[in-house]
């Protein structure tokens, strides 16, 4: 492939509000985007690789702001429970009998085929054996900021809490600069299964290595009455009054606030990832998303892990985030789709710190989806709403990542799907066997 | 094509709740089903046209209880507004000035194209012009209940509104028996907008002609104060006092019922249509379809019109109503993913009078899909929850209705959807250019 691309008679799509270009075209020179318009003023294509779009829209990869990609495995394990059943009777069990870096390797690697064939284009990830997530997503082409476990329990790679922490500072400093792709982070689980220490040590250690510190907070109603030596009497004043909230921190779910968290939030500049469909399936609620936007807090969308959704498509998650806020606020105008893409792509891509990410403009890393509007559901296009109330993620045609071509014609390219198939059913096998009321298969 | 089709090597799903039959077989004779059951048992190929499945899941075509198929024209004309500045600034006028036969027909087209390549083998419609209604589904091979549009207002195709239940009966001495796959029924669109007198003689047209009255009702909190001359007060006490309510009426959205609501609905026999995505986008609210399934109140599953969603996939329906349900009641175990499938299927079966579908049984009409399982999203695939949580439209690789093939390999069979694509976009181009504040494209 020669160190040039050309995409051309695409339908560009350059930024969640930006008029669409009718008839445009886009150029590739090696990771990033070099060059973009109208198709009128196209650069010469002499040595360049050409993509035909035949109309095709062209737009930013959406990013995934929060997932447990390894937990595809437990996919459909377990549904329709209560959130304490769920965990305790079902994930828990399944996660210590069957999390090891063979499983978490090849069933986030099961996540990221998803992930590239419906869109996605960078991942957040937060679970254990993270040196697996890393290698699984750099082995797929998919980007990703990869966020270690950290817990005061023994965890899957981590049987001693007492070194939880410096498991993780293991894992930084083994893949800090080593892939363009991959960016380690810092996941404290949550202010419920971790002491003050543990918490104020692991900001600390994502601090120095200024890297993001994720923590899921205010996920459930109960959460208030679980936290571990509370500071105050809300997981988001805990945390402050633990000095954790600044804008190296995203808080993941988020739906219990009150007016004074959100205050809290607003004026640390710490940022908040939701998700609504697991926050939905496990009858958590509704996080105040359209408030928060209101408040200035910078919001971004994740699927969570796929056992609790189930699953990892970001058209959907779009679409269920601009809805369920209109229900929440009995107003049809809250929450547009342009704001609901906006969480998807730039919001996301900022809270990450990852800012070149999100938009396609010249500089920007080539991260870039194709979406084929030959579909009856996306006829008519009368703009880019449509996305997020009719758009899909097997609409997607090509996707690239930092210039690379990943998917082409909705094909993997840069491994082996029936490989990874096979791997995690050889791994569901062995957990089916285990659990005598799952049907046969 | 032989009279006879074996389709074998399937994951099959005779019903909702049934176990998964792991390597299955399904002949068709005719339009019926004839034979179904383990590989092992399977009848002699002999002079039978052969479907290799392939392990692909076999499954009941899905039911769309509710839709206004031409509106496929509007779908993403005016999104994230208010319900009376939608209908009233945005679609009535482009309903006045687009709406006639022609338009009815390409645009019916269009979305029996989507639904068909998402899985849905019956629709139940309401709108004008629904003799093109009728043509549209019948030219792709879709099954369809067909309701005429009744309201006190000058409509498209029934300029004066004093004879509008006699157009209504027209339309039916015209389709009733002409088509097997077309079943003609009565679409009151509410009491808001039909004087009491109309909707008794509308009911009166549906009984005398044993075919369903159908009815918006109690979509949002403002009905019960918009009533035409109220009798009750609410509007499920309004059509109890009018004699409306019985088991041949499918009342359509019901979002906003009391208890006493409830109880008219469970004891006169009256049927529910619950269009959660819809309901959602308008910020009308969310039915108590878990509470009304308590009561014995038989509840479907329906899109709505694209143009209040703005899909038309009942995989994404099934999905939506299960998860807004464990919100609406803070319970994760409410609406399991089973009851949505049953919503979706033998539920708007009975409540649409077409009780042999839903299921593949022997005897029942050959209505079914295979979709394809060897994709991410569908890994591993412990049992058929996944199809609610996970599944999509584009997973179904082959559509059968009433024993003839209609899609395969997600090619559309029956007609050319270029020529409907080049028709729509025709219709759809000349309303863009009225609407100035429409992109170009």
């Amino acid at each position: 492939m020669p160190d040039t691309t050309l995409i051309t008679n695409c339908t560009l799509l350059t930024e969640t509000s930006s008029p669409l270009i009718a008839n445009g075209f886009l150029q590739i020179a090696g990771s990033l985007i070099s060059d973009l318009g109208d198709m009128s003023r196209m650069p010469s294509a002499e040595g360049a690789a050409i993509i035909d779009a035949d109309r095709k829209l062209l737009m930013p990869g959406l990013i995934n702001g929060h997932n447990h990609c390894a937990m595809t495995l437990f996919r459909g394990l377990a549904d329709d429970l209560e959130l304490t059943a769920w965990l305790h009777d079902h994930i828990f069990p399944a996660e210590a009998a069957h999390v090891n870096p063979e499983m978490v390797y090849w069933c986030a690697k099961l996540a990221a085929a998803e992930m590239l064939l419906s869109g996605t284009t960078t991942v957040a990830d937060g679970y254990f054996h993270a040196d697996a997530v890393a290698r699984a997503c750099r082995d797929t082409g998919l980007r990703a900021v990869v966020g270690h476990g950290i817990i005061d329990f023994p965890a899957p790679g981590v049987p001693d809490p007492a070194r939880n922490v410096e498991t993780v500072s293991g894992f930084i400093d083994d893949w800090a600069g080593r892939d363009p792709l991959i960016t380690p982070a810092v996941f404290a689980h949550s202010a419920y299964t971790c002491l003050p220490a543990t918490l104020i040590k692991a900001k600390n250690l994502a601090d120095e290595n200024e890297i993001r510190f994720f923590i899921h907070l205010a996920e459930s109603r109960q959460e208030a009455g679980m936290l571990i030596d509370p500071r105050g009497t809300s997981p988001v004043r805990h945390l402050k009054a633990l000095g954790l909230l600044d804008s190296n921190t995203v808080c993941v779910h988020s739906v219990w606030l009150d007016d004074e968290d959100l205050d809290i939030l607003a004026a640390t500049g710490a940022h908040v990832v939701t998700c609504p469909q697991s926050n939905l399936k496990l009858a958590s609620g509704t996080a105040r998303v359209a408030r928060m936007l209101g408040r200035g807090i910078r919001v971004g969308l994740g699927t969570d892990g796929c056992a609790s959704n189930n699953s990892l498509d970001m058209f959907r998650e779009m679409d269920m985030l601009a809805k369920i806020q209109k229900l929440q606020t009995l107003d049809a105008t809250a929450l547009p789709a342009r704001q609901a893409l906006r969480c998807a792509t730039t919001g996301n891509a900022a809270l990450l710190g990852l800012p070149g990410l999100g938009r396609l403009a010249v500089g920007s890393p080539a991260d870039l989806l194709l979406l084929n509007l030959k579909a009856p559901h996306l006829r008519p296009f009368y703009n880019q709403d449509l996305l997020v109330y009719a758009g899909k993620g097997s609409d997607v045609h090509t996707v690239i990542v930092d210039g690379r071509i990943v998917v082409e014609d909705r094909k993997l390219l840069a491994f082996d799907l029936e490989e990874t198939f096979s791997e995690v059913d050889k791994i569901a096998l062995s957990l089916r066997k285990k659990q005598h009321s799952l049907q046969p298969l």
